[in-house]
């Protein structure tokens, strides 16, 4: 029942955005009574936190490539994965267009949670286990300073975030623009 | 008249977005008839986008602090200033909200000429002349990145763009996380 839940939650949400999303409608679209979701999900803010968390739970470790560079590549393809999908869109939309509301700061709260979660975390640990990073990388700032280069590509620029692409950001990441190496 | 058409549909683009602004409604702010306005500019779109243009124009060249990294954290103040203003949040948002019409586009690309302008342009070619940095760089990717970035702290995260953060993603995307060197 929880599983047919979120997934209509989420459906809608991609389709119609938070703000227009409605209990009742999850529950019909879920073949449920909606007192029977409201039971369990006492606000809407509730339920589309809770399916939102469920849906972006980690996958397992992202894939160990031998450097950090193609490990971050994999990451950032995941990344792009998501943030492609309706799915993807629909929330990042409903994210920026809604206003610092409560609700929608929650909703931040868990994109966030995933974003530096365990899968990159351990990407640059590794990083750093193999010499590659010193320890006092700034982790997050490079986490978040690489959602925001995404988010511009896509809902900005309007544009494919290709391989090619996903190569020069992480390369500028990791090296910088003041590097003569590699570009 | 320009001046004050411009104003009045800007202030309403702050307070209400673009999908909620209405030509009469400028034209009765601006103390004009609206056939005046619709005379000049037919569409809403093509309102807009001009006054975005207008307000959006370089303020002449940004200061030329003597390094990159100086130069470069002028302009991020300065980016800084317009997306935390009242205008440059509704902006901002309206074009993230928007999906992708076609007038949503033309705004899209009117911010895009503003971020790829003269001032920024010039930052890097003075670093060229000084020698901080080779004459391939992809300007480009930087400033679009570093708009991404700005965009994430002020819309996701609801952080403020502090001096401290601007020196550290200025420091990311001018050295690269890989650098040992200031951080």
């Amino acid at each position: 029942m929880v599983r047919r839940v979120f997934e209509a939650t989420l459906e809608l949400l991609g389709a119609q955005g938070y703000e227009r999303l409605s209990v009742p409608e999850v529950a019909e679209r879920a073949g449920l009574n909606k007192t029977s979701v409201y039971r369990r999900w006492p606000t809407k803010g509730d339920l589309v936190r809770e399916a939102l968390e469920a849906s972006m739970a980690p996958q397992g470790p992202l894939p160990d490539t031998g450097e950090l560079r193609g490990d971050l590549l994999e990451f950032a393809r995941s990344a792009v994965g998501f943030v492609e999908s309706p799915l993807g869109e629909g929330v990042l939309r409903t994210l920026l267009a809604g206003g610092p509301s409560p609700e929608v700061r929650a909703f931040a709260a868990s994109v966030f949670r995933q974003q530096e979660g365990a899968g990159p975390r351990q990407v640059f640990a590794r990083a750093v286990a193999r010499g590659e990073l010193p320890a006092s990388a700034d982790v997050t700032l490079v986490l978040k300073t690489l959602a925001g280069a995404l988010m511009h590509r896509l809902l900005i620029e309007q544009a494919r975030c290709t391989d090619a692409y996903l190569e020069r950001l992480i390369d500028l990441v990791l090296l910088g623009i003041t590097s003569r190496r590699g570009r």
